[in-house]
């Protein structure tokens, strides 16, 4: 009795979830200590102390009828002018409250920015391999996701296909960086090219290009690499942020977006999305969380916990045998399967008790992702079995 | 540049929303106490204690890594538990874990109920006056809203026309009771009745025919009125809540959507649901809040405050004149605008600082909706304007 559409959505569903409830089973079954799951990006690292602090403050300072309220439905106006106070700080950038729109987490935000932006038929290009929701995202709203094919010497973004690939039915471009599941940053380089092209493409049709930064892994970058700042380079970006991974706040669904006065028709858009937000049934972002993220701009979790996991987990798994990208940022390792076949490689680790997601989840066959956003034990632990599961394919 | 379908949205955005906005901006320019804004079913009773008790508990006892994080698009096993035993207490239903869906309000599980019931062209009934939004969360899954038409009589469902307008195309009927617009809560026999109509039509077209119960005013109801639990009396029924009045709990966004066994294709339903949750972006419900509620199943807020706005309200306006359903639940009145066209009547009304809603935005022209939500001053104080509002239309 469902919709067709949604029988279709729920056959291909998402293999990450999936696992993720696997996962539980098998924790149950053997043991949480002997299930090395790196399937879900879910933080291990708490939020800051300061969210607490912010929560009980705001509990014993502020009216509880506008703390639990309705607000605007793009969100209260002193959190969003404190956000775009805090971007111009730190990116050199102009923004006013008028261009953030507070929203439900990233995946809420790209909903609205598509529902906001897509006709039917019109064209959402990514870059694989790339997070499978985008799929749905689009899909949702009758676009059609197409993928430029992964550049697999280094994952930046293959920008020749990416030319070629643009049409006049291209209405936005999704990009994210640090990059899920590859842990690679799109380089400065990369996005001055990438911009030049779409500059092109847009005279060349004469239609609007949206580049839509997804940027949940802002400030999870190791190594002191630089994440540009979209907005600056190509007038026509708009940013989805989440405070999912950067405050440890997954579940609370708490993020924005940024839509500069430079994006062509900005006023009507910004208009069009809060209706969006509106209409698609969030009707607003969590209003204590926005309270919450506006006294906590400057708070970081402890970066240097998914450092080391991410150093000692490369490392081991080089030492292993496997050949991997190394990660600059999120909390993602890319690794080549020692098989074409990625999903038969993930169902023979799972009898090492490893839990790792196959790359075409993310159209990017042949590789698989691993979540290091874990316990440093586990990844210590589960060396020994990727070991053997190396010894099994001979590496 | 944003979608045709946008557009027209935002061209026939919420007149209620529009007057929020407006309301503040004539609050800055005339000062708060000099206008009487009835437009929004913003709370004005704040959340019980125990919600402040509960968030600083859970913040104090519970892991911050549980309670932030990610968990089961459906939320919290233990969450979903406990709201079915309250449930099952309180209405002696036999409800499980797996029948509750967390979502984002009640706003985010009927979007949820829509994308995973319609198909393109399939038809949604519901009861004029109706809450405008409803629109809004058919369309976006391309479905078809029709309203059956008001009896104006008592406002309970027009049952007659209600039996001649269902069709094959049937999928879903919305209801909601205590209702928003007028107040009015719907009878055990109009359920009953309703229900033999659905069975006998579902019967002749061997269809299932959905009925969606929208309850975010369930716990608002006066004078002992019994407010009846719909999946007792139907077995398609589709129950969904939210938090943001019992608990005066708007900006949070947390409510559930109940899916009984008894529905056809529960298990089917309930799978698909969880996975529309996910990709329409909400992900999950907010997570802290959902642990929230867990613990303040029995919390009331001060529903002696709504009563006696009613009651002042109520009186008063009948007194000065004007002809009103005397509203049994919920925080609206529901008043026959004095001339046909209640937009002109609601413009007129603004010369006083008076802020209603034209009845015309619910499908329901010729009247007026007023939200009682409100400081009791402001009642009272608001009286002697609609004293002159009424002698203006000579009442």
């Amino acid at each position: 009795m469902i919709s067709e559409k949604m029988t279709a959505m729920v056959k291909n569903s998402s293999a990450i979830r999936a696992m993720f409830e696997e996962g539980k089973i098998m924790a149950a079954k053997y043991g949480a200590e002997n299930v090395y799951d790196f399937s879900l990006g879910n933080p291990n690292v708490p939020a800051p102390e300061a969210v607490k602090q912010a929560i009980e403050n705001i509990l014993q300072e502020e009216d509880p009828l506008m703390v639990h309220g309705y607000m605007s439905n793009s969100g209260y106006e002193d959190v969003r002018a404190a956000i775009a106070d805090s971007l111009n700080q730190r990116f050199g950038t102009k923004f006013h409250q008028e261009n953030i729109l507070m929203t439900v987490g990233a995946a809420g935000g790209l909903n609205v920015v598509m529902k906001t932006l897509l006709n039917p038929g019109e064209e959402v290009l990514t870059f694989a391999p790339y997070f499978g929701e985008y799929r749905s995202y689009v899909s949702n709203y009758e676009g059609i996701l197409r993928a430029v094919p992964a550049n697999t010497v280094d994952f930046q973004p293959n920008l020749e296909q990416f030319e070629a690939m643009i049409c006049e039915k291209t209405k936005a471009v999704i990009v994210n960086s640090p990059n899920n599941p590859t842990g690679v940053v799109y380089s400065e380089a990369t996005i001055r090219k990438m911009a030049a092209i779409l500059e092109k493409k847009e005279k060349e049709y004469g239609t609007s290009i949206y580049l839509v930064s997804d940027e949940p892994y802002r400030e999870l970058a190791y190594d002191g690499v630089e994440v540009p700042y979209l907005t600056k380079y190509y007038h026509n970006t708009i940013v989805g942020y989440s405070y999912s991974k950067s405050l440890s706040l997954p579940g609370e669904r708490i993020g924005y977006l940024v839509i500069p006065d430079e994006a062509d028709d900005s006023e009507t858009i910004i208009g069009a999305a809060n209706v969006a937000n509106r209409i698609l049934g969030y009707v607003n972002a969590p209003s204590l969380f926005q309270r919450v993220i506006a006294k906590c701009l400057d708070a970081k979790v402890d970066l240097e916990y998914y450092n080391r996991n991410r150093k000692t987990l490369y490392e081991g798994l080089v030492k292993a045998g496997f050949s991997c990208v190394k990660p600059e940022g999120a909390f993602y390792l890319w690794m080549k399967s020692p098989v074409e076949d990625d999903k038969a490689f993930c169902e023979a680790a799972k009898k090492y008790h490893l839990l790792i997601v196959p790359g075409s989840s993310f159209g990017g066959s042949g590789y698989v992702r691993l979540a290091y956003c874990v316990s440093y034990e586990t990844i210590c632990n589960a060396l020994p079995k990727f070991e053997e599961l190396a010894a099994e394919y001979k590496l």
